[in-house]
């Protein structure tokens, strides 16, 4: 095994393929980054068995790529990552020289690193499944950001730690929820597929992370596992097992107050109250009447914040209704700015937020009770 | 108490004297700010015990300050940094309104904050020692960079946790270690003073994050304390107790060899091969010799690194030494870049580092044994 290649491109590719890679896997293999050099391309492979990532290296214009030997190893991640990005060279010459000992070389720098045999590492199937759509890299990145956020953080029910990702009649509904808030995101797409998984959260990172926005994006699933395909770099996932719950009956259709407001404002008087805490949460009361919004917090330790809030317009008979003030900030921030729709039901219904201008997404918050 | 103050000069003073205040402070006190309104100035108090930090706010051109009663309270720092930061007006009032309760308000938004009693805060001593210089704040800052990062982080022999200030003849002598490792800055003063005091290091981090280059620092000692007055701000220390071991016996005078080196490339050498550990420490061999330098670094479990320092120019017999890396590199950075000289007297005798422009600053390493 011994190639050339140009130091920005290979360390661009290792980084991609690293995003897999666990700290905390129980396999040794998997702290590795697998490398491969074909006979035309590198291909480097990291994974922690729940999400894999495979890139591919080719000679462009830019990219200089010598392959003079094929092979392949495994190297510990962090090790090549600190050896490529430090390294004292444009171009880096890589090759294996006894057994797994690879020798890494640069102008004058030079690295012998033991590896691993890429025979120890796990075979992984990037087969690609059969259903199929494409979506712009920038829609997809909103899809999830849009919603991850209101994921659960705990493993008690595994289902709602993942976004459910359901298509029928050419519509892509994309849900998540932590059973105290939920977000759903709505996409038209050009396939008309049937299907419904759940995307574990923490890999729906990943790929933003890995997405460029001008890029399309083909998404493939089966009942397995999800691929996302962006240019040169598949993202695979396993899916979350469980059936997801039905959240459209949560979702109030009629509603008996409505709350208008600028997301700006609102996110600033959340923000400037959100120090107030009753065991580490941070309750805020909206009471709101025709005649006057105010914002208000109280914490028994701390002291009590109040706040007329300006830009609000109300319809509807007087309400106080409390909730977290977190919930309502993340689902403000995912609705990117703008005048703000609040249609609420009732002091202990659940309420929904949606930007006036963009009715594709939709945040859900439940009160709370509070006896201040 | 009821005062109107800018919130830009507000929350700069207030975050200046929090830098005093530890999270992990055992009276409760000491978690909050005290703040007085005087007849004509506001003065804020924050301290650990170990390090207090008073700062003056008047009235100025740019400073709105209107002292309408004049009091004192203690407010939690973390919460009145976060209102104040936050509030929606360029200009704060600051009211008590029941024991205390202390009302702060900006535009619409207003809070009720559960204060302390200032009576309850511990009494500081603020008066000044006697022995006074005054030094540039640059020269402050470079003389506590050049240094403390030497000192020790372990509490079994106290005294070196602190950066030694001894003075004579109108000379200040500026000295860390940590028993492997040393740096010495020497600074010529216009007062004749005689103190030998040793600082803690972690004050020294708080007065250099509270300097300001281009104005004079009044640094005044006694044998309990030291205080370093900047414009506004007094900081005041505790000293560290105990005697300061004599380090000018460990500093070589005489050398075999010279090694000239450019501090960019052996930094960038050093960096590369920093990712090698034995037992969590990245130990570097220096090969010399007039033909030839080599930076090496091994590890049974990594690899190895080898890579020849072209911008050195070596004098002397051929010569093998380790040492710890990491200990080189920060030395190298106190040097602060340029042509650096080392003076070497043996494998295993402590060397010397110096800019080659700039023999203000010393720094010494100890080798360690390879077996390798």
């Amino acid at each position: 095994m011994y190639f050339k290649v140009s130091k920005k491109d290979f360390y661009n590719a290792l980084s991609v393929a690293s995003r897999a890679i666990s700290n905390f896997s129980p396999l040794p293999a998997f702290s590795g980054i697998k490398i491969e050099a074909k006979e035309h391309e590198l291909v480097l492979t990291g994974s922690d068995s729940d999400v894999s990532i495979q890139t591919t290296l080719q000679k462009d214009e830019e990219c200089i790529l010598e392959i003079n030997e094929m092979g392949s190893i495994v190297i510990e991640a962090k090790y090549i990552l600190e050896i490529v990005r430090k390294i004292d060279a444009d171009v880096v010459e890589f090759e294996m020289i006894d057994g797994t000992l690879t020798k890494i070389s640069g102008n004058t720098a030079e690295f012998k690193i033991n590896g691993m045999r890429a025979s120890e590492y796990p075979a992984i199937d990037f087969s690609k499944p059969q259903e199929c759509f494409v979506i712009k890299g920038e829609t997809l990145k909103k899809v999830i950001t849009q919603t991850s956020f209101a994921t659960s953080d705990k493993e008690t029910r595994p289902v709602l730690t993942g976004v459910n990702f359901s298509c029928e009649n050419k519509t892509l509904h994309c849900v998540a929820t932590d059973s105290y808030r939920l977000a759903k995101k709505t996409v038209e797409i050009n396939e008309d597929l049937n299907f419904n998984i759940t995307i574990p959260s923490k890999s729906l990172q990943e790929v933003v992370k890995t997405l460029e926005d001008d890029f399309d994006v083909e998404v493939t699933v089966n009942d397995k596992k999800a691929q996302f395909i962006m240019k040169n770099t598949i993202l695979q996932t396993r899916l979350i097992d469980g059936v997801y719950p039905e959240t459209n009956r949560l979702i109030p259709l009629e509603f008996s107050y409505e709350l208008t407001i600028d997301a700006q404002d609102l996110l600033g008087a959340i923000d400037r109250a959100s120090f107030i805490k009753s065991d580490g949460v941070s309750v805020i009361k909206f009471s709101l009447s025709e005649e006057e919004c105010v914002l208000s917090s109280r914490s028994v330790e701390v002291g009590s914040s109040m706040e007329v809030l300006n830009s609000a317009s109300f319809t509807g008979n007087s309400l106080e209704i409390s909730c977290n003030g977190r919930y309502v900030f993340d689902a403000l921030k995912a609705l990117n700015g703008g005048l703000v729709k609040f249609s609420l039901c009732g002091e202990m219904k659940p309420f929904i937020m949606q930007a006036i201008d963009d009715d594709s997404v939709l945040q859900l918050v439940l009160p709370v009770r509070t006896y201040a």
